[in-house]
């Protein structure tokens, strides 16, 4: 069941982590820390194993994958022999990394009287090269790339036939990450988004993704300070605790560090790093979370939060935490769990949003609880389910 | 369905505060913030109401009752108004605490010739007359003294036939919290150990509560760095991080502090504390639970961790965290639920240890999950069982 | 030596809690904890003692001085005992404080046709008032109120000729701190400013001190994170360690935590607590300030700051530190210090900005040191020459 | 003028660290951060250069110098590209580091009939002839060994010709840092101990430093958390705020932390740790300090601190700090700035205890200020000094 990793932004620090230790574990030369598809509760014969997994990806970024790991190496976020351990086989990866096609943003302006649906063509075409070139059984789009400012509307995003057509005219009808949902469906790959970015979540592209009997998942994945407030939060609502307030700042360095650096992206992440106090306490807690780039922490996050409660009688308790966190490290082995996952459940005829994938996403799709310990319930019942199906 | 809540430590910071929240809320002066029984989940006919309660305990302090509740709104644990509209009922409980039978520690050393079969015969006395008093339909009694050092094995814990014998002779054959648990189960009362003493985890006691078909819980109520362990622990094995060091310390003053600065009491305390951690994790990480006693931080209790964890590929990570708790504030409410779903599981026939009051323990008994969700979901349906079994 | 303090802002947390602290201490009723004028090294006859003061102010608000004092004790920022032993002395001040001049604002928009120099005529005549109804050495004025968004310049600030040619005329020329800075001098009074509003830094307003042979002081009390980069700062640098990143945020609620919530106020704030750096580095490392309003958190405010730096060789490390402080209780015994200091100087004959001062502020007033403890020296030195001067 | 530094651990982190250290920055491939002689307040042509450095050593283990560079740059506290550029030069430091004699602790039991007498006989003849092998003006012998535990007293310690007499007996008379000491200065080689072992702090030996007209200085290098104590206790001071409580934990690795994981090594050094607070505030606030072992943390350390203080009228604050330092490469730098110094004090005539060195001490010997401001300027008036003695 060989099966294709198509990753939007494939040399960023998350994809080429993502790459680099696919190939270390299924070496044998590191075990799969990070990666949940490895416990024993999620082991299933219906998902495909990391040895299973054939790589490539769009990016408009031209610097080689085995440049970019050894500059990972150099700033702490992946062992250097590990790196030196797999240079060979990684770039073997680099024919299958293909420029974004129209630079980047797709476009935008369309300078060159190329209309968005040429731009969904080119990308439709690269991905059904990748799956004959490789005979895979199905290709998994992830979109790993830099998280892009809130979206515009738009009319036609809320019915295909109406973005089908304004696909063919000038203009950008779609931000680029719903462009490459919109072409990933287009071409039979069920989509992933591991970032805020609008991606699949638009009226229209739910409608396509129905057509084309496809799973998509999203979105934002869970990595840091959303990932504590989801073990947190219900730990206050079980002990019957009033949160009165929860204040939070996230510095970071890095890639993502600068885009969100951007007020408008900024806005983006930090009200789905929200949504889930609100959703598992039952009411929204004062304070406010905060991004900043700091250039000088590189991959590494510290998130600290203050959260302030009322217990019996309404005597005012607080906790602080700190996090330091390595983003691609914590990052990377959920990319591989979500296209392996994925790909099980477009094997088991698994169609529209999987809200079962919640775990892995600080804003899921759908009506799903916000707490770990229910999503890791639902997560482990629904591999049972893909495996009941494949037997 | 009038309950006896009988504390033993009546006088202390936790059972003070209990009565006047109890006195309070049930006044509809106050939420029952803390109180896990009163969340919607929870809720049962099955489960006798705060108003259904009648305090009484033993103490070998002299202390007033509104004498402490207003020491106790002095330090911020309570708030001074609550005292003061509760302080004539809370006086009325003043001639249900009765002084420690011999003195405190019961028959340490027998002075005055008697045996500790003595002291537990007072005491039974003791309870059976305030059941008679009050009409009661069962009392329940709670341990939340002061923590005792280890206790010193003796050949007739191990026998009730054995215990008994030996408690007709000289000596002190059973630390006080299982004396007290002793004479509770033998004057048909259940019995709970919100500290981390002995109480009833005896195999002579085991023999006497299946004797008495009596149902008995603990021990050690789980109300700061442990609970935060039991829900950051799962985080951990759940997301397949490996937690390679987990370290803390905890400051704290009042009497319970004063009592741990003894390194025999303390030892009990941070063994309890780590316990979760291998249980949740599958392995022991390095690292110690440190105790300190700061008189300065009165009933507020400041504990931090660091917590140092490898991801994928073996990243290097840490969290830490600060909890600045109120620990008398925190207990109180947790004593009330325990008391209220003891006294339901007498109701229904319950005998032997309930391991489905883990979620309030940092040592539960029995072979239960460590993890704070599943000791939710267990307390759900034990809850729900009663309430069916009651129908 | 009978000396007037005069608060802008005198019904505020920080006014009210100077005063109270002021009765109490010299009722005896309290130690003078947080007030330096009274360590050995700064005990000195030239300075006014606290039994010397007299109190009043202007405001806008209404609240009664005793009905803001026990709102004070029930949220933790001031003893609710002593409130009560000083409540009839706090209440004959009730008359000595007078509605802001111009409903607050002083002149914004002029509706009534009066122009800004009537508004400085009044503030004047109430001071002039209070030093005779009260026989007074001299009266310190001093900015409380909370702070102003960041002011317009106006070609008027730069000459004082040009000023009062302006004032005459109407529009608002001086932000409201700068326009009771004006009536201060016009008074022949001191002038201090506790806040980062404009105040006294314009050079008409210099030129006016020096006229009237006044010293003034400011500005922004040196409280809480900026107190903490004042020492740590220091450190970093006399140790040759480099520090690369400073980052910081701070949670407050309280009025100024409603203020500050303004982004220009904000902006002011912020940029006078990253001076200190630059300035005692020598260079700036990467980082911001952020404020945060959380009302949850009222007089009590949380900074939680990063520090990331390079030691030997470039081995990199960090530091973290949170500060839980009052900011009412860290500013009210420094107002105290500087009425009193001011006062001395103002006897001794000092004329213009006394950069000496430096010690109390976040952003000193000319080219002083930055660090605290060059800045104790300095104010040791400063008070022994008031001290010469005077014998 | 060629400067010996002899490093007792001269196989261990720290001295390693030096050595590596000093010849980076002397080939230009390293900024000298961290040498406090580097800043310029400090440069004087009366301190020997880093270029003028020879290093040598007793170690009694036999892992080599490279492969401990290597070792400490795979586990981050070393670049690695720095070890390989001077792997070369640190290799022909190899010959001059010798095996401990006695096989590390000095006499323990001498078990082949040589008395502690034998012992420093060896040691200074193995400082004559590095001094005579590469014509050295003199040598600086620095203790950066791993703690002892505290001493056991002796009568011998009193007296200068007491103790050659007890050398002379079978026994261990002096604990190994000591009897280093006294070869030292019986050598004619001034003294410094980094450790907060014995050392020179004995009057014997006190005796044997003036009469051989040396000066030694000492002890226990101030490196992290009592680096910021010597900063924040006056701060607290200077701001007239009571410390109520003091907490502290340090978490290392490492083997310094194997050592000190034993008790009794434990409390020489926390008990070293505490001293500043007291000097500094003129009282002892509550807590303690403590120190455990986590060897997953390596050369790395995290200590961390909790802080609470009254303000104004007894209002209650609190602040906390954590600090993720690494040892090694705090202290090198240090180790390198104190030979220097000291071996300019011996250039200069300066002969006993240098009190003007305590800015780098924990517990420094003399009545000396503890802030590290004054301290400061202490030791650039006395590197002025030197400067003019030298002239």
């Amino acid at each position: 069941m060989r099966t294709g990793v198509w990753l939007i932004g494939a040399r960023g620090s998350v994809a080429v982590t993502s790459m680099v230790g696919a190939l270390a574990v299924r070496a044998s030369l590191a075990a799969p820390l990070g990666c949940v598809t490895e416990l024993p509760e999620l082991r299933s014969a219906a998902v495909p194993t990391l040895g299973d997994l054939v790589f490539g990806g769009h990016d408009m970024s031209t610097v080689g994958l085995v440049k970019k790991a050894r500059d990972l190496a150099a700033s702490g976020v992946l062992p250097g022999a590990l790196v030196e351990a797999v240079a060979a086989e990684l770039d073997m990866i680099e024919v299958e990394v293909l420029p974004a096609p129209g630079g980047g943003v797709p476009c935008e302006g369309s300078p060159d009287g190329r209309v968005q649906a040429d731009t969904a063509a080119r990308i439709v075409s690269d991905l059904r090269a990748f799956r004959d070139r490789h005979d895979l059984a199905r290709i998994v789009v992830v979109n790993v790339s830099s998280t892009e400012p809130v979206a515009t509307p738009h009319p036609a995003h809320a019915d295909l036939a109406a973005l089908r057509a304004a696909l063919d005219l000038p203009g950008a009808v779609l931000p680029a990450s719903a462009l490459y949902a919109y072409a990933a469906l287009s071409a039979g790959c069920p989509f992933v988004d591991f970032t805020p970015s609008t991606g699949a979540r638009l009226p229209a592209l739910a409608e396509l993704a129905a057509e084309a009997r496809l799973p998509h998942a999203g979105s934002d994945g869970k990595t840091g300070e959303t990932l504590l407030k989801s073990v947190l939060a219900p730990m206050f609502a079980l002990r019957h605790l009033r949160v009165t307030s929860w204040s939070g700042i996230n510095l970071l360095g890095g890639g993502d560090g600068a885009t969100l650096a951007d007020p408008a992206a900024n806005a983006a992440k930090t009200a789905s790093k929200h949504r889930v106090l609100g959703e598992t306490l039952g009411y929204q807690p004062e304070g406010h979370t905060r991004i900043d780039h700091v250039p000088e922490l590189g991959d590494f996050k510290t998130a600290w939060d203050l959260v302030t409660f009322q217990g019996f009688l309404g005597t005012a308790m607080r906790m602080e935490f700190t996090w330091h966190g390595c983003d691609s490290a914590l990052a990377a082995p959920l990319v591989l769990d979500l296209a392996r996952l994925t790909a099980a459940a477009h094997a088991a005829g698994v169609v529209g949003p999987v809200p079962e994938l919640a775990f892995f996403f600080k804003d899921p799709i759908g009506d799903v609880p916000h707490g770990l310990a229910e999503q890791w319930t639902l997560l482990v019942e629904f591999v049972r389910g893909l495996s009941d199906a494949t037997a």
